[in-house]
């Protein structure tokens, strides 16, 4: 069964005002067995396109994740790319910068790491960062030695006009690229990183700093809003994905991603007349 | 003493005919001697800038070359950069590429030995090959496995516009690029061919695909001619050095990569009030 995930695009030019936009959909599904048995569905089929996309060696895959903490980047990717060939799908995170990476222009590390042909490449968090934590915190963008002095609002323009030129590039050379934000609500990060410290298996993932950055929740979702404005095109659309619900959401993302695969029309190489004969003789040569 | 640089340069927008550029210029000096010794001074300028360039640590500064075999591109770089702090400049040759590059797009393998914050890179032959030997060579533009039917036009006109967003990115970000492309006379490259066979010591360097290359020279020039026309930018500009003459050639360039250099007005980092203060306890628990 398909969903309509085009409900979640964002248009082309199109403002986005995130209090338009819902952070609990309408239920995709009747019960949670429902659910389950739908996210198989897709992680297979899934499993199957990217043997295709391997073959047939012409594209590329590039899914972006960006969201708030605790909504649920991790468990989207593990539930919805685990049934996929690691050999074809790598997943790269996006932490603090290491010193060598900070001496380079903004897209450098990202660009490093862009999925080879026949690839999926997943980011969990991206080149966005720095049009978002970067723009919450100012320190960090003095800490990047910006060489030329401009208007803080215009090192934010020529980053998103870097981005989107990009991925043009990246489009017109074979790698499709599709964007998703984990569209959360506040409170329900204050439920998710409760549960983080009353939960005892969970302790390890509780971080403080993600209490301090709850403070700049508004400036954060100011800066989302206007990246999202900004780097939204047709051929490389953010989605914003209800994330108060987990499971609707790994529904929803595995439903962006095979709508991507499918786009493709992927098939298997046909093997031409002349490779065929060739494939012929070589079967004679062996079996005689 | 300083050269008039910008008579070599390619205006923005200028359609380049390469008939019209010439292959050997005016005499630069009167001696050897004295090329000799001009030689010398910008190559120690180039040092001081350097050390300037790496302390400031605000721009990076790209030089490209581009040329027909023989025209220079290995000596230019060998004796203009010879005096230049390796630690500070790196040079990339850019011969054939590896399985794993041709898996990414045309930009990947040059993007990621941009040169750092700093730093001064060297690119002995760059991204531009993939607008000059691919689309002389067919076969090469179909190794690549291009994801989508694109006229052949349409190719280069994208990757022209691919090339010119990412100068243009690196550009805002503090890295700047000179261009230059060594402009050598078909005899001339015949007369350098026939040397390499005549003397022992040179035999090494001998070709036999560069002949077949010689060939295609109409094809190479009027790729060249477009390549020039289409990526000169007033940010980004391309230079036509006259090459037939190897020492004024030489020269021409130097006086480039120290125009660039000099554009950035660098100085040392000066020591804020706070940081003297800081310096001199230290001095005082270091000697007391």
């Amino acid at each position: 069964m398909d969903i309509d995930a085009k409900a979640f695009q964002v248009m082309e030019s199109a403002k986005v005002d995130l209090n338009a936009w819902a952070t609990v959909g309408e239920p995709l599904c009747k019960s949670k067995k429902a659910y389950s048995k739908l996210l198989q569905d897709h992680v297979e089929r899934l499993s199957d396109l990217q043997r295709m996309l391997y073959a047939s060696n012409h594209h590329a895959l590039l899914v972006v994740f960006q969201a708030m903490d605790t909504a649920g980047k991790d468990g989207a990717i593990r539930h919805v790319m685990s049934g996929v060939n690691p050999q074809g799908c790598q997943v790269f995170s996006f932490q603090h910068p290491s010193a060598q990476e900070l001496q380079h222009d903004f897209l450098w590390r990202t660009t490093r790491n862009l999925p080879e042909r026949g690839h999926i490449g997943i980011f969990n968090r991206s080149y966005y960062e720095e049009v978002l934590i970067v723009r919450v915190h100012h320190n960090i963008l003095v800490g990047e030695c910006l060489a030329d002095t401009h208007s803080e609002e215009a090192v934010w323009t020529g980053r998103f006009r870097s981005i989107v030129d990009l991925e043009r590039h990246l489009h017109a050379n074979g790698t499709r690229i599709v964007k998703v934000f984990l569209h959360l609500s506040k409170d329900e990060q204050r439920r998710r990183l409760l549960a983080r410290i009353d939960e005892p298996e969970s302790n390890w993932k509780f971080e403080f700093a993600d209490v301090e950055e709850r403070k700049h929740w508004d400036v954060y979702m100011q800066a989302y809003a206007q990246a999202l404005t900004a780097t939204s095109t047709a051929d490389c659309p953010w989605f914003i994905v209800p994330a108060d619900d987990k499971d609707s959401a790994r529904l929803i993302v595995s439903q962006i991603v095979l709508d991507a695969l499918v786009g493709l029309k992927l098939s298997y190489p046909v093997a031409s007349a002349a490779r065929r004969r060739q494939l012929q003789a070589v079967r004679k040569r062996m079996t005689s």
